[in-house]
């Protein structure tokens, strides 16, 4: 639009971008017969045959160190059967080293490989951390490089790896530097669960019960009464229905999880909302997550937010006390601490005081109004 | 989109985002009387007011450093007269130093300073390194930290300032990393052309004729009757209609060059469509500007490009000799370059090698098929 005054012209740009990505549950992600990896990112069956005939396929693979560990071989596997000139880097993903020096490190190996930047996405293989230094590094690439996600935590399944942010952290402070690209596809295979300890599976079902306490009454209940038991199978189908067509209670948890989170992403993909559910459990935690570094996961520093909103939603009269003790003993069956020694009113106080700031001057605190009610 | 299948469930997601900017010409912007430098982005009178009383307002300032020894009291004096609480950081945003680095250090630089994510956009005076600088390092702090534009340099006014990409050289090549993230606003005072010296102003010239050969038989024919003029006045208005209400040719040209430029920049902000008109100039010039770093600035490494180029269209018989001609006296009347003996067959074919490999597949190499036509 255009205005023109006795100053000069000025001018007024309104112009959309549409992101669009695909988030795909499979089974077998590493085995040569699926096709998923290298071309799931790609929804035309025809263009999957064109790129792939014309010019020797390459893909850039960052892979945390331990995942390198344990799957680096069936990785490897993987890309010399499918033919691919491929590049694996294992990195040391650590909420320690998410910082900028890491994502330059990805780049200075991307550039030195070389990929074209429209059509050879880069793969990230990992927990959360991985996930998001190499979302950020690709989206600074020639200013946008395509990305691949693929989880192998619980956490990053259900969180991570259905948004569009990346980020490292910065000056003290959690993610402080990032971006909102999404990636091209997030590929889900559960089976990197069975590697996990378990604290890494309670980790995750922190963020599943957040989801659950904000929008969904059936998935608390689900939590409520087989969340220990998924937890000790670390979400594995259950032996009973093995081959059978039937959902389980640990992929319905997770289809679950994963719906209500697209729900509130989606439409919000770059945060300008500031009215956000899915930051319930996420205003006291940043500062308690890097205040006692490495001592609590990102799950757990979660939970222990999420206990003490629960307690002011029932100071408020908005939860009652029998709601209250089902969640705290929810939280307590899935193993998740529901409190910390460095929570103090302090800490609190500071971390509204930053919330404020950055929120239009209104708190904007999700608080439970019920079980899956917010 | 939600998809079951006997695999699992697949989501797709197509998530629009619109950015909003607004492009401003005006005058005196840093006279105290002046609100644009400090309320111009804001569209709502109201909101300016709220903002204003509810607490002291901040701005972080980053400036280059000609440029804040040349004006830098002003701005001081413009911010303590409208009482900001504020801090200029003057940095040497040379083409040689735009890196991650510089980034790093603006953002340490804000990091220390704090300012509400929200309201208080970082503001960037100078040329095109400035700008894409800042630009690279308020789009990663907090994910998106809003920032402002206010080219010194022509160059920056008629082309940085209008799109929505910043970054930085890495590994060697030019903006191999950056963003694309629009800034909040970008104000135009021309005035500042003042302090430029002339090849400065040839420079600018080099990226408005491109959008003249593109695009605007009228604006070339302003630029070869004209060119020579307003070159050596600076683009600054002609005495002769001093005061007057009259667009001068000046005026006119800076306001086409901006016109033609958001007509191809604005529908197309991330670039997805790789068919574009203002790559015209931009082949060969990246690796030519980089090799000769710092011999040539970047429109003058633009117009031997599209000298270079000229020449093909004439021999494919798109332009005729007579048009070839013009258009070449046109460059040498705004005193830009039209060849280099670094500008050799290995480093075209290598150029054209890097387009081939990230334009998926073909060469798509803009060229003029008459004056103003593409
Ligand atoms: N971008 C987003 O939207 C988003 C959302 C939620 C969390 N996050 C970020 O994610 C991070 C937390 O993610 P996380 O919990 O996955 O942490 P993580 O990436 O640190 O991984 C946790 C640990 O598990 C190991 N590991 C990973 N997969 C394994 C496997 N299959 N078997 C055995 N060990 C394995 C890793 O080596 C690591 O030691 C935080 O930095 C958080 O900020 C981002
Ligand atoms: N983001 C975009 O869309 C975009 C578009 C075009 C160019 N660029 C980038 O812009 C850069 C070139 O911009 P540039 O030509 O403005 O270069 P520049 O920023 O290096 O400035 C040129 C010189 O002029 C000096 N200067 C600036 N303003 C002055 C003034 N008013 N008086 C006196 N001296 C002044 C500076 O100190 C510098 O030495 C390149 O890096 C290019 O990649 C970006
Ligand atoms: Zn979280
Ligand atoms: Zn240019």
């Amino acid at each position: 639009y255009e205005n023109k005054s006795d100053q000069g012209v000025s001018w007024t740009v309104v112009s959309p971008i549409v992101f669009t990505y695909r988030v795909i549950q499979c089974k077998d992600l590493l085995d040569p017969r699926n096709d998923t990896l290298l071309w799931g990112h790609i929804e035309d069956e025809e263009l999957k045959g064109t790129t792939s005939n014309s010019k020797p396929v390459k893909r850039f693979i960052v892979i945390d160190k331990t995942v390198h560990e344990l799957y680096g071989s069936k990785v490897s596997q993987y890309f010399d059967a499918k033919g691919v000139i491929y590049k694996i880097l294992p990195l040391p993903t650590t909420e320690e080293s998410k910082n900028m020096e890491l994502v330059t490190k990805i780049l200075e190996e991307v550039h030195q490989f070389g990929i074209d930047r429209r059509s050879e996405p880069i793969i990230a293989l990992g927990g959360g951390v991985c996930l998001d230094v190499v979302g950020l590094a690709a989206s600074l690439y020639r200013r946008r490089t395509p990305y691949i996600r693929v989880p192998t935590t619980l956490l990053s399944y259900i969180d991570a790896s259905v948004g569009a942010k990346t980020g490292v952290n910065f000056g003290g402070g959690k993610n402080k530097l990032g971006s909102y690209v999404p990636p091209v596809a997030t590929f889900l295979d559960s089976s990197f669960f069975q590697t996990l300890p378990l604290r890494q599976i309670s980790n995750g079902l922190a963020e599943m019960l957040k989801m659950a306490l904000m929008k969904h009454r059936g998935l608390f209940e689900l939590l409520e009464v087989n969340g220990r038991k998924m937890l000790h199978a670390k979400l594995q189908p259950s032996e009973t229905c093995g081959g059978s067509e039937q959902e389980d209670g640990a992929a319905a948890s997770m289809r679950i999880a994963i719906e209500t989170m697209l729900e509130e992403l989606a439409p919000n993909l770059w945060e300008d909302d500031l009215d956000r559910l899915v930051d319930f459990g996420h205003i006291i935690s940043p500062e308690l997550e890097m205040r006692v570094l490495p001592a609590l996961l990102h799950g757990e520093a979660v939970s222990i937010d999420m206990s003490f909103m629960v307690y002011v939603a029932h100071q408020k009269g908005l939860l009652t006390t029998q709601e209250k003790s089902r969640i705290i003993q929810c939280m307590l069956g899935l193993e998740l601490p529901v409190w910390h020694q460095e929570c103090s009113l302090v800490l609190v106080q500071k971390s509204f005081r930053e919330r404020l700031r950055h929120s239009a001057g209104s708190l904007r605190m999700p608080l439970p109004t019920g079980l899956g009610r917010a």
